[in-house]
């Protein structure tokens, strides 16, 4: 397999942009990408686009050759992947297997979400189809309620440790604070976290990943290749990528305070890249809910099962924490922009290995890790960056 | 790379079903295929799905791990692969990348796709979210209009082939009789198709391939493993793939009347397998309206270009001619379960490859080839199948 480096990375202010078009959003960041690695757009190969609900809230299906045509790219082929809130990391991992292979040099990746334009309601009922309709959501079954449903569960076997979910959102919007493409800029204290109004009993409104519109895009090739480009940037290689899955119901899952398929893929990650999780400096994980991002940091082995709240309590995972999580502010501060959010969390990476983080550069930066949910857990993919 | 076989094929009947559910359309062809191939369900690896308009008709995303669990397949990694109408032969691709480079040894691929459920207009809309809804589809274009168009430039490049083109339809209509599984089981002549209403002049209702409920499935793995299986079945081996993409709106594509997608995607499966159109016994081509029939078997070398309606004319694509095109019936009479078509076609070469087609069984069947087409042909995959 040929070694693969981020040659470029670009991305879209993440927020509220109910006039932006899908258009107008892919052309920013996919446009953004290219400038940052120097590489002609003639030179792209192939491209891999993340959407999730396009159909469902936009009308807008076959995206890959959609954007292919708003970039000017030449005649490429083209795939749309879809896992849910996953389907970026989909799109970046069949872009690494492209380029590894062999089958293109040159690639884009990238996910594009519009959300915001439509009411409440039909974007909740639009990301409920990431469960089992039949089985799940039909019967009123929502994410908000699935995860309280796993936040109890975790009170149950462990303890109740809504103080340190509320921490986890506190880092969140503090980390988000020094980003400016963060979606949210608001300092937020643990006491107005745990007075905000209930959402699905334990989380309340804090405790929640954002509706975003966005989009992200990078540009993959072999080392050998970006080694020539005249970007000026620090090379960053994947030296590590794992694909899980699971069951989609909650109900079918074996544990439902660790996930499988975060393991599966963790593993597949960490034995490719020939690493563990104590050599990783800092670490975008998948935080739809606080409580998912306490279970993840456990599943992914840097704390132990049920100790992951403790970590937040002693600050190991804040920003000058011995080791950052979700640096950008995560999917909770940052934003959630579905199918963009597995590459806008590979776009952080890479910009905090190259330094370029600005006020949130975390100390060491040499490799990070992305981490990647869709649905209730039933599809995971985990990414290993290291700086050259 | 190492050899793909297909080691078992299954799908559902093709047509009007509105009371199946999706769960119930996999859980017939998945396990018809798995028990076709001779696998146990714990040796699957991997699952590659295609589906293209599950959230906007049924309100069901990430159909990967739904499949897993309807199925009862181990916890295995998932991908749903969108490229509309060509969306199932994305995954067979994956599947078959998945394969060849050794990332799994057994992986099953599928499509699925539940339609009729739903109004005739809601249908349209869905099906017409594969064009660019805000450069085309808000203007009121259908994919109906989008062929007429296409048709009628042909006639202005050509001539007028309405008469060839209704003979396409008698064939589709002639072969889906003999086909058990297919949703139209009714003859008709030329004089009837030229009759028929109009849906958008010069396409008329026997013009129009079908809105279908339906799933098919493949299991994939090495030559090798396959040679090992008990089954019974001819060997049938995936010699040659091709992906081929264009941009996504009609008026920005170099020709109306021939297919740069199709052309990359055969080009390249042709190389791959080291054959030509003259090595092909039979083919499932991509038939959503008479005249792509007849505009893709130009594309893929079979004819010269504006020569493909009198190669109907003359009988070659009849299903005793000398290059029979769809003995399935195609999209047109065996139905378009736009999700599954792709493997459908697959599912078809395969059974004509195994000698096991009864009635519509070709004469030669060594050497068999399928084409897909997605949207306004933006998207394209071909693969070339032989048996061993």
């Amino acid at each position: 397999m040929r070694p693969v480096a981020i040659a470029g990375i670009g991305e879209t202010p993440m927020g509220k942009y109910p006039t932006r078009s899908v258009h107008e959003m892919v052309a920013q960041a996919g446009n953004a990408a290219l400038l940052d690695a120097g590489v002609d757009r003639s030179q792209v190969q192939g491209l891999y686009v993340g959407n999730f609900n396009g159909q469902a809230l936009v009308g807008q299906g076959h995206i890959g050759p959609l954007v292919a045509e708003t970039l000017d790219l030449p005649a490429v082929p083209t795939i749309r992947t879809e896992g849910a809130c996953a389907s970026g990391s989909l799109a970046l991992m069949l872009g690494i297997q492209a380029v590894q292979y062999g089958i293109y040099d040159i690639v884009l990746v990238g996910g594009v979400e519009k959300m915001t334009h439509r009411s409440t309601a039909t974007v909740t009922e639009a990301i409920a189809s990431a469960m089992d309709v039949e089985l799940e959501a039909s019967h009123g079954l929502t994410f908000p309620g699935s995860f309280a449903m796993v936040a109890n569960r975790y009170f149950h076997e462990y303890r109740n440790i809504k103080p340190e979910m509320a921490q986890v959102a506190v880092n969140a919007h503090h980390n988000a604070l020094l980003n400016p493409t963060a979606q949210m800029h608001k300092a937020i204290t643990v006491e107005k976290v745990l007075e905000a109004a209930p959402i699905a009993d334990p989380l309340g409104l804090y405790d929640c990943s954002l509706v975003t519109d966005g989009a992200a895009f990078l540009v993959l090739t072999t080392t050998e290749i970006a080694r020539g480009l005249d970007n000026g940037h620090r090379i960053v290689e994947v030296v590590g990528t794992g694909h899980g899955g699971d069951r989609l119901t909650l109900s079918a899952k074996e544990s439902m305070t660790s996930f499988a398929a975060t393991k599966q893929a963790a593993a597949a990650a960490f034995g490719a890249a020939g690493l563990g999780p104590g050599d990783i400096d800092f670490a975008e994980v998948h935080d739809c809910f606080t409580i998912t991002q306490i279970i993840n940091t456990e599943d992914l082995g840097f704390f132990a099962p049920g100790t992951g709240a403790d970590a937040v309590a002693r600050g190991d995972v804040a920003l000058d924490g011995i080791l950052p999580i979700n640096p950008s502010g995560g999917l909770k501060a940052k934003g959630h922009p579905i199918g963009a959010t597995g590459i806008s969390q590979a776009y952080e990476v890479v910009t905090q290995l190259r330094g370029a983080a600005g006020a949130r550069q975390v100390g060491r930066s040499d490799i990070g890790l992305t981490h990647n949910l869709g649905g209730t857990a039933a599809t995971c993919v985990v990414n290993i960056f290291k700086g050259a």
